[in-house]
């Protein structure tokens, strides 16, 4: 086989380990992951909630408060990929698919759009204009709402 | 009554809104104010520990992850005090003491100094030096257990 064969193989293992190794040496049980990531879904859910409203007319609008939220939102939304690690769709009731394993570069996706939509929502609320903050957060809904219809049961598993 | 005996009763009552009021706003119930807070300490207690398995030298001292992990756990250090609002001790299954609500200028002070100690950890970690790392971890190693001792339970409540 040829070296030039060899290299796309090499990149995909590359990348599984990137993903995989740190993240799985972080948690000492499934259970740790599970809670870990869900803690960080909880808050970050929370925060977003109170952004959807100020964009939804729901609450007065308050920049100073939208750029906190956007900023503490920004920092969650690295987290939860960490813990999605092998062997962790048991240990603790949670709501994760086995596809989230089984099509994991299509989660990667998934969760890199989440991450990219935060990024510019916590831009957009840098900007003081509610306007900006509006047109981020329906990104932002989008891709909570695509990845939770692919990956996130209905029931908890336990 | 002179207005100047009026300004001490009205700051501390502006402080008690500050802090009750939006927070309370902030979750439609107890059950949510609960999950909110346990959710922030359980990523905040994760990023600790892996920061106090480098001090420790359980871990092998990596700056860059370092600096990162007390950034994210300066970030989290902030939020659970938003979440103990009044009639939060009920709602779901927490090791919230009633000291909490029966003391809150002492619980306040506890929270306080982590959050103290959290920043100095964060400047710390800024540094890449280990022995800044060590240091700041015993602060921030203290001053969780103190508010455990003080206001966590043993027990879940339900």
């Amino acid at each position: 086989m040829p070296c030039s064969r060899l290299l796309p193989l090499l990149a995909a293992l590359s990348a599984t380990l990137l993903m995989s190794a740190p993240a799985s040496a972080q948690f000492q049980k499934p259970e740790d992951a599970i809670k870990y990531r869900q803690g960080a879904f909880t808050v970050m859910a929370a925060h977003v909630g109170r952004l959807g409203a100020m964009a939804q007319g729901k609450a007065p609008f308050d920049a100073k408060a939208a750029a906190e939220h956007a900023d503490i939102v920004q920092t969650l939304s690295r987290l939860p990929a960490t813990a999605f690690v092998e062997g962790s769709d048991k240990g603790a009731p949670n709501r994760a698919k086995p596809e989230i394993w089984k099509e994991a570069p299509k989660f990667k996706a998934a969760n890199d759009r989440m991450v990219d939509a935060v990024a510019k929502l916590d831009a957009a609320a840098k900007t003081g204009s509610l306007d900006a903050l509006k047109a981020a957060m329906g990104a932002v809904g989008q891709s909570c709402k695509a990845c939770h219809d692919d990956f996130r049961a209905e029931k908890y598993s336990q």
